[in-house]
């Protein structure tokens, strides 16, 4: 603690990203990373951005990109916002629909990063209990709130909540501004975007780190009414006026123009966990049914904690959550077959 | 204005960057860019950095970075924050040593992104204003306060505030943190980093998108002590855990060691610089004594902003501010020789 540090420093406690180890070659399956390398064709946009117009500012209404992206999604321009990762676009949404003094909701077991963000924005917020087999359950969101965050699929569950509560929830809560992280629906998900033009105060967040390989480029977008987007343009310009660099502008054109790429890479992950699921079930894991790039698992008799060290030992690294109702769970990203059948592997000789 | 904006968003005034047009081609005097193309050293590591590894996180610490800072620098890596372009340090900045209700001090004229910063976080300020020839008095800075930013060189005007003036200022200020925005101290003026390591409380903030001509890759980084960059790593990692994309990562540090392409670039700028100030006084401007890699001028007789459309009609696009005290002044970018030749040419037909 230093006595220059702002009162907001003061209170924060920042969020911690999965490991990057850098002690020897692991099996990397702790930060839902795309185990597939990126489109091609986004990476030669990269090397084509890496020119002598770097000399120059990018342009700060990233406007090529918004039309691209608006395009695959059938929206107009001004319905789409970019951010460096959805990380960023988080948080200038937490800024541009959330105020202090009036709690928002969130799950009580979801992405770890939105009471930090509460932390920076002084923004008061109330945990939503999901229930025993952690699904959300839409009708704890029909009540008196200041705004709603959560994760579809949920975070580190792999959870899906179908569309029809997802609409319940933003129907009730009309004069709130209804936040769906959508970082992980690519995998078999279905997206609120098509609610997009129904309800003016939802406001859907992707990003191009896990569906499209892209995690080391940092690209992340909001979808929204055009008011919505509006407001986290405000934010960005009163931050930063050129958020995303020439490079990650081109390289995320063309990963999104390159739907078939992304189509063929997603569908070896949802393979990859259909049969991934039912082995660790068969080493006596309990898995929840997840749609994301990673499954959920916590086994009958071996200690989550245990499993991970003794995985880390071997060279596989997982997430472990020291978190009061998944302390005995592991996150799994989804790698390749061969990696996952390494990972069921080592841990039938941890647990047989 | 929108129902569903925060109380933030409502009140803020986002800052406006220097037009990037695309309905013609321009010498583009406008945003300060560096005329020559960035280290080809730098463009090769982009290059190399668009690879499979794309589907991973960068660093989040930037570690190889930062070492590559401090060394520069002579400093050590803890004393080195990196972030996505020096707007964003800014803005960190702002967040993590400057409270609501304690005003903060700087100059009346100058970069026109800190007022913005404080209606973003709440923070109050007071402006100190310049004498008649834009000199910053470090005397009006001896004063009750909640911190003090200035750049040094200044902006828009090119004014160099010598060092022990600085240090006059950072002495006296000794419990709050002085911020010295010293995103154009490569073209001549002396930096104040050596001062780090003699007072805790002064946070240099440095930017490569002008010296270093990576406008496009936007890296910015910050020099200071320990505890003042722990206290930007907090908010920085309560905000977005990767602010820097792998590219931006790799291009920042071959272009930080290719020293002696940086130093002939820098060089070429500055003498373009010392032959066109002479030049338009000719044309009769006054030009203020720039040590920035842009030049303030004002014409005796012809109104700034006629002479800022005139030129943009002629295809050079300079910047003009609307603000009180510099409404007839031009700030011009210093671009190659024959971009200034020209820029001198189309002058003498508009004034002569």
């Amino acid at each position: 603690m230093s006595k220059y540090w702002s009162d907001v420093v003061k209170r924060l406690e920042p969020y911690t990203p999965g490991e990057q180890p850098r002690d020897r070659k692991y099996i990397k399956l702790n930060t839902n990373e795309n185990p597939y390398p990126p489109s091609p064709r986004a990476i030669e946009a990269i090397k084509r951005a890496a020119d002598e117009s770097m000399r120059l500012y990018p342009d700060p209404d990233c406007s090529r990109l918004k039309s691209v992206i608006a395009e695959h999604f059938g929206l107009k321009r001004e319905q789409v916002f970019v951010g460096n990762g959805s990380d960023e676009v988080l948080a200038f949404s937490f800024a541009a629909f959330f105020n202090p003094g009036n709690p928002i909701l969130f799950p009580d077991i979801t992405y770890t990063f939105y009471p930090v963000y509460c932390m920076l924005y002084n923004i008061d917020y109330k945990t939503v209990p999901l229930d025993d087999d952690f699904n959300i359950s839409a009708g704890k969101f029909l009540q008196d709130n200041g705004g709603i965050i959560f994760a579809n699929p949920n975070a580190p569950t792999g959870k899906f909540m179908d569309l029809p509560f997802v609409e319940e929830i933003v129907q009730y809560n009309a004069e709130r501004v209804v936040v769906i992280d959508e970082a992980y629906v690519d995998f078999g998900g279905r997206s609120a975007v098509k609610l997009i033009d129904k309800y003016p105060n939802i406001l859907v967040i992707r990003t191009l780190s896990k569906s499209h390989s892209l995690a080391g480029l940092r690209v992340g977008f909001a979808l929204g009414h055009a008011d919505l987007i509006a407001g986290l343009e405000r934010v960005k310009n009163s931050f930063n006026s050129y958020t995303l660099d020439r490079a990650a502008l081109m390289g995320a054109e063309e990963a999104i123009r390159d739907t078939e790429y992304y189509e063929k890479t997603r569908d070896k992950i949802i393979r990859t966990r259909e049969w991934v699921g039912p082995e660790l079930e068969k080493l006596g894991f309990k898995v929840t049914d997840s749609l994301a790039n990673f499954v959920f698992a916590s086994h009958k008799s071996m200690r989550a904690e245990y499993l991970f060290k003794s995985l880390r030992e071997e060279g596989i690294l997982v997430r472990y959550f020291n978190r009061p109702r998944i302390d005995n769970y592991l996150r799994i990203t989804i790698g390749t077959d061969p990696e996952m059948e390494q990972l069921i592997k080592v841990l039938e000789d941890i647990v047989g």
